[in-house]
């Protein structure tokens, strides 16, 4: 009986010259705690992108990602065909466009006077600095592509991928995004300096018909990716409206295509991975657990699932170079899944070498 | 010059059988860490409601602050004229209309099965529970809305608005700011339970003219609120979308106004108050200072901001009802003020005794 | 079947002008998350403080408690019986000694320039400063109390109870506690300004018999008292040294009493209530669920347990007074128990009125 | 002016295939939030390591680091030379014993049914199993070192040194110290399962002389290591005593040496790295920053410091395994430093290849 409980020893982690990142992440399989945990997280991410089924891996990102060298790392998800498609918070994508458009962010530190820096045009982020100019240059792409889309209703994922191939840059995410085929949807593209360009370009087109964004637009096409997915997984990057809408989907489906999931306990995503600094004691949706999300349907019943509580520019990284480290050449040899649209319908998701 | 370090004595707590709310509260301006904080949050909120220039307060929600009961508070803010716009997250918005629909929240615990939840149809918020079947008569409200409303762009003002007055229900948060005429900005209704009847009315009439959500409109509108107001204040629970969008209106003014804050140092909210369990070093922008918010143009450098670090279902309660007990009568004779709207356009923002 | 989960419904919050501490409290009986908690700690604190069995209550105190002002709960929890028995970190005692000498703890601010502060002498706790001088004039305490004990092994329980004899003031926990006959115990009294006092005499003294602090005495001080009660109770302020060695007692029970839990499920405290920031996710004791303790055996399987997840310098004011509130007159008729001690050995647990 | 904002931009990170630990962690140099914390972290950990003035370091351990298999990075630390002191819980010292004892920690998980572990003799730290049994063992270590040491006053250094020798085993990390000339200690021995095993004992002995822990020697011991040394640096693992110990050694030697660090503004610690997922706003010294310490004289003010938060199972390992990739070669190369004690006097601190 005590056999249940005590089978796997807890071994001291060991540390030499040559250890990778691998070496590393793996030893924590047999650790405790949070290193347990994202040893949890890369093992399920394993799991996920060497599932022969290919599931479509959503990727969710809240915080400020872009500021922080993040995206980077988001690239190289994409570029390893390690994420089909990005649900983000304006912000993600408003930083990436700046940085696109020739501007950085630098290192500051926290607890600088704010005063002076807002006299001197500097916004900051805990402790990172950026100029102001950049949102104003940002305005001009979004203009120039409502321009190019005229008169219709957008979703949020057509609107970005807009901007990415106005970006022609494969340093951005969203200009990788674009040139890959991943798409990226923003549920909130509302709050963002985009939404404020879009704001003041509103104002000026008052009474004309004209270029708008349609939210429900989005749930609708993420709803049919999930749909017509053999199998799905996502990747949750802090909390948030990306990481409730990524959770939503399976709910849509069980709406629209009236499944319920309490007939069908493996409707929901069959993997997930959390990465957070959040908590589920406070009782919101950013830090509740993968489990409290069975409850919702949003995952399968025989999921796999991995929380780990650690700042994402931390695990982040460190989960994904290990991955990396160990499937490589398969993530290299793996297809890479194009979505065909047609307006607002998938036609197809088209799996390409 | 020690004597600018050390001015004002920490004094101990007292208690007896008598004290109420305020009487605690007030003892916490000599206190340390959080309680103090709390303090502070109380005096700012003080000092907002009894501003002579009469500030429109906007309040922001995120976390399930309905299913914890504290819709009673909002409501009683409302009553008490403390706050005149709102902004949600969709959940607390969708939580509210099946509460007003007959369904209750209950208390529950954490660690439970969800799976067997899930047979039961039974969704988990943490220590809470509710039925599914809630959200699926939700749905019929929505779709009446949408039926009354017919071929029309909306923001999520105008949407909720007709859903409050669909719900006659002056427990409902959203029925009770419907006839009071407090707004309620949702900017990512999309991402909520309402948001998925939405997608599936959407796919219902597609091809079809009809209705759909504008959130650009959103944006122009909130803007407008700000433009008009004499001062503004904020008064944050939680983060996320809520928070970003409701110091995100200042923002915009500067861009449509041209009046760029970095030229005009008191463009921006002139109070804040900040009550969440998450925190400035992660980097995300839920859990980031004021101050910080200064360096954006989001509050004026003039403006008067406290934030406490603790569960919102705590302070919450503690700090309007000890404001309610300090300055009750005064509440109760200040204006209500009215948002006199036609289509997208704000005509005035008039007060009513 | 769902009757077992849907049972109490969630309450929204009332407020109103003339609400007390215990009217708010008992409103979080139906609410969710940590107010809810807050109530369970107020509910296991009533009931453990009117057990008609009289347990024996520790208090244990991490954190600087004192420097915050919540000395003055400390001592209302002594003067109405609600605690018999204090476990403290050295710092609380020393700034309590510090206070009671005169000097004050001031309302500080965070990010303050520390290197100003320590060029001026003046001590920084988070937002709160104290003069570096109080130090030295405590040493002299130390000094006066060595003497007069003279050469011999003590507990830190007598040494702390001849420092409150020194002291005679109500004001001071220390005080206080010296007047009340609650004994209090410092685990790791070498770990303060006390101790470096202490060293100070023992360089001194260096060579000759002397006055000692034997630490492995306090331990067999304490398991007496929990031999000897009828039943035990603790209330932890954060966690550390404090909260491990309260918990620890049941423990050296079953070792010294051959009475292992394992045999005795009851062998343990009979209520347990923690406020603690730190949370259980990270491994560490400070942050570890009380239901983990009853794996160790420091609980009984039996017993009344909350936990409450918030600063104390809220929590605490806000429980106790509401307890008070509720049961003030009940407290004060409690009877007071004093602890006969014949040198090491406690003769008897004496009930007085 | 903006220059000294705007000086060290953002860059992405790169992945690879091939990338090590200090492969990651350099480029975590360029990113934002706690992934260039823990970049600053091991910076100054290379720039204390590589000091010509050889600092003698310091390393405190907090929270149950041996149960989660930490100290195999203690274990290469003292191989490499890379701490010459520790600062333990009782706690870690325990578990240290008890696996080399024979017995294991075990990967459990959280939220198991701690009654029936109680019933099967099985102990639950957080997610992680072991079996009461070894306690009772360790019982007879500590009794054995007891009879050998015989009528004498200890600090917890000399007993933990005889324990050390006891087990005679290098993948124990008490072992280990024992062997090679790292002293341990354990400010609050008492509060631990040897603490118990020592209270059993006191009770056989009582009225006899016998062995007894003096806590004060352990203060004089360890400030004569301060005092005799030319630089200090401490690595703080979590908070509590141990690190509040460490941080007091300073200010002992102020008022030992009669040196107030008013005046010698360098008086204190030359490195600091604190590893905590505690914070400031709680007002505990274990969240405590180390710029607060140089109020209290704990840090020189010229201090290389840096605080990473983050659980200590992955930024330990990431940050010691980046240090010994970079400069594993200087390590091996650095002369061993060894204590020459005479009593409680230390003689000498000895360099030795």
């Amino acid at each position: 009986m005590s056999n249940h409980y005590l089978r796997e020893p807890i071994r001291p982690i060991r540390l030499d010259e040559s250890i990778n990142l691998v070496g590393l992440v793996e030893q924590f399989r047999y650790t405790s705690y949070q290193s347990r945990n994202l040893y949890n997280a890369f093992h399920v991410m394993e799991l996920m992108q060497t599932d022969p089924d290919r599931p479509i891996v959503f990727l969710t990102l809240a915080g400020a990602m872009v500021p922080a060298g993040m995206k980077g790392v988001v690239n190289e998800m994409m570029r390893r065909k390690m994420v089909d498609v990005i649900i983000s918070t304006g912000a993600n994508i408003t930083h990436d466009v700046v940085e696109s458009l020739g501007f950085f962010h630098y290192k500051g530190w926290p607890h600088a006077d704010d005063e002076e820096l807002r006299k001197m045009g500097i916004c900051r982020i805990y402790d990172t600095f950026l100029q102001e100019d950049g949102f104003w240059k940002e305005q001009d792409v979004v203009f120039r592509v409502v321009d190019r889309i005229g008169n219709k209703a957008c979703s949020s994922r057509e609107f970005i991928y807009e901007i990415g191939r106005e970006l022609r840059d494969r340093e951005s995410f969203v200009g990788l995004a674009a040139e890959l085929g991943v798409p990226i949807f923003c549920p909130a593209l509302n709050d963002s300096d985009i939404g404020i360009a879009l704001t003041k370009r509103y104002e000026q087109d008052r009474g004309k018909e004209g270029f708008r964004i349609d939210p429900i637009r989005d749930n609708y096409e993420i709803f049919q990716i999930f749909a017509k997915a053999k199998k799905t997984g996502i990747v949750i990057v802090g909390g948030g409206v990306p990481r409730n809408y990524g959770q939503q989907i399976p709910v849509i489906a069980e709406v629209l295509l009236k499944r319920p999931a309490k007939a069908d306990m493996r409707l929901g995503h069959e993997y997930g991975i959390l990465i957070t600094t959040d908590d589920p004691k406070w009782g919101g949706l950013s830090g509740s657990t993968l489990s409290e999300a069975i409850s919702w349907g949003k995952y399968s019943t025989e999921a796999h699932k991995a929380e780990v509580y650690c700042d994402a520019t931390i695990a982040l990284p460190l989960i994904v170079g290990a991955v990396i480290q160990k499937i490589g050449r398969q993530l290299d040899e793996k297809p890479r899944c194009r979505f065909v649209w047609e307006g607002d319908v998938l036609r197809e998701i088209r799996l390409e070498k």
